[in-house]
């Protein structure tokens, strides 16, 4: 293998590569990339067994052929290479490769190509494109709610899936959830994204799509892995293999009467920074209706009041409307990331009673995008 | 105590104490700062007991008093308040203190000012300005090789001393080592800086002077403390209870015939940078000084050769110049970081024999910077 290659093009391929390969792991080739050079170009490919980025870039290839070296050391010494140099690679003697530019010259360990483990994407059942907007807004915007929590592997990701909404039109979502948190995206159906069930995208690849700016790609799914190609990038990721729990029946679709407060959503996200400011020990903070403010109080710290920017709509009650209630108790800082998510400058909170959770939905816009909140005692 | 502030200046102080106050301590009022109001300004002020920070912003006092209240609630509530808002503090009951500002109210608990420690500065023995420069200078470019290491803890700071140079001026010099390099930079003696001896100026301190951005300051040295007074701000500092260790042996005054290798600083960092780049288990390189080349070999990753920008001066000979030597060996890492303080085009290095101290001055200006990188076998 012979080839010389732009400092620059194999400079960005290691930093794209950055978020998939693991520094430390017990199977030393995964700390490697693998090199191909065929043709007009070397395509560069790191892996963590679950999840895989194959970049291409253009080169000058003498002889073609393949090795796989250590992607870290790669990245800081070309990292050092001035701008726009050339860089030379060669296999050379004891399975060692050798790096030349300017009036450098290194000689770096392989390990064989033939070792490198590859995630084949079988044919998939679905194909279609998604732009930009919508990988922001089904990934981007719902990542937040992911669960961490690795017993509950089935929420450690984006759950999509087709619904159908209210006017009988078939749409894509990404549903994510941790229990206390839930969000849900929702785009227009792009051609061909008919899946025939839902698919989990586990959150490393969702981290990774959004630490790429991808510009949109072509996704393509089967029943075990998901494609998401664009430019000479394509990243293939495993799903999780589970079942996202049926998370409409936490989410009700409320009708408009439910809606209780619409708030001023810059003004609150501010507020509820400065709540959560003293919080200490618990940030729950308590939503007097009536008087329109958000209270924290925190046993170590002290406490603190807010007047909410926004209007009461409706009045809360408890007991099938029997009782009135004055407040609601809720995360402040769920609450302010979850608004955080939000592009309409009023969101729409509903609630059915106090103990029941809190949807926020955009006000002046189609319901696109929704947020629940699981109530607390505050 | 009753008060207004700006917004602006307050969280300034708040955040100029960030660096000071320690956020997890087993002394509840050490993570609290002192607020006095008195006359026309509010004194803030923190401390660790070793290093105490005051601050002074103009306020509208309307009743003195003082109390003590939680730095790092203060510092986040004031961080979400809008620009240019103003703030008004005010004791209340049960030991605490209210905090108003537009449609917000917080209440904070107070630890009396009475148990706040104070780091009382007695009469100095010498009292000097120090201008951007020199401080710049004495610490911002010595402050990388202070030692970390807890049992040579009179190692662990910047020594500051008068010493008498070449041409018998008086000068003051900070002086850091670590036991394997050491940096010393000298500054004309300032009006009133000759310090009877020499004084160790904490590592804490040091880091603090420079993430502050003094402009220069007034310095005031008494036998256990250092402050450093400007604007509005006054910095005090406990000395280093210890002797530093006679540098001057390590640091011969090496003849200018000792010259052995006068290098183009940027492109030799630049060198550097890349052989460090695949440095795993250890970062000593040999520099060949007839090909002037420096080379790094890693059993685990592999090797490298850079040519160096540079120019030969002289033969470097072993055994009182009876045997040439071809090569010596440093660490790349610390001499990177060596002549990354330089600021001059070129930089020689000297040295005796391979197995002495290498000693590193700037070219073309007078040698008021100078540093000594111990051998390494490589």
């Amino acid at each position: 293998m012979k080839f010389s290659v732009s400092c620059d093009h194999l400079l960005a391929a290691m930093r794209a590569s950055d978020a998939i390969v693991e520094k430390k792991t017990t199977i030393p080739i995964l700390s490697n990339v693998l090199l191909e050079a065929e043709g007009e170009h070397v395509a560069i490919t790191g892996t963590d067994l679950d999840l895989q980025l194959g970049y291409k870039i253009p080169a000058e290839v003498e002889k073609p052929g393949k090795v796989t070296i250590p992607h870290d050391a790669l990245k800081r010494l070309l990292g050092g290479v001035p701008k726009g140099a050339t860089v030379r690679i060669e296999t050379a003697d004891e399975g060692q490769i050798t790096i030349q530019s300017g009036r450098s010259r290194y000689k770096l360990q392989t390990l064989p190509a033939e070792d490198f483990p590859n995630l084949t994407f079988e044919k998939g059942a679905a194909s279609f494109p998604l732009d930009e907007n919508a990988m922001a807004h089904l990934f981007g915007r719902t990542s937040f709610a992911m669960s961490t929590e690795e017993t509950r592997y089935y929420l450690n990701g984006v759950f999509l899936h087709p619904v159908t909404n209210a006017n009988g039109v078939t749409c894509l979502r990404g549903v994510t959830t941790d229990g206390h948190r839930l969000a849900q995206a929702t785009v227009e159906m792009p051609e061909g994204g008919e899946l025939p069930a839902g698919v989990i995208v586990p959150r490393k690849t969702v981290g990774v799509i959004s630490s790429l700016f991808v510009k949109g790609a072509t996704v393509r799914v089967s029943e075990t892995k998901i494609q998401f190609a664009w430019a000479d990038v394509v990243l293939t990721s495993k799903l999780i293999d589970g079942s996202f729990p049926d998370y409409q029946r936490v989410c009700p679709a409320l009708d408009p009467d439910a809606a209780l407060l619409t708030l001023s959503r810059n003004e609150v996200i501010s507020a509820l920074t400065r709540l959560t400011a003293i919080a200490k020990s618990s940030s729950a903070i308590r939503v007097d209706i009536t008087a329109l403010t958000a209270s924290i109080r925190d046993v170590d710290s002290g406490s603190g009041t807010e007047e909410l920017e926004g209007e009461l709509t409706r009045a809360l009650t408890v007991g099938e409307g029997k009782h009135a209630a004055d407040y609601f108790g809720v995360n402040a800082s769920y609450l302010r990331e979850m608004l955080a998510q939000f592009t309409t400058e009023h969101v729409s909170l509903q609630m059915i009673d106090p103990g029941s959770p809190l949807r926020l939905v955009p006000v002046g816009v189609s319901p696109d995008y929704v947020g629940v909140l699981m109530p607390m005692r505050a």
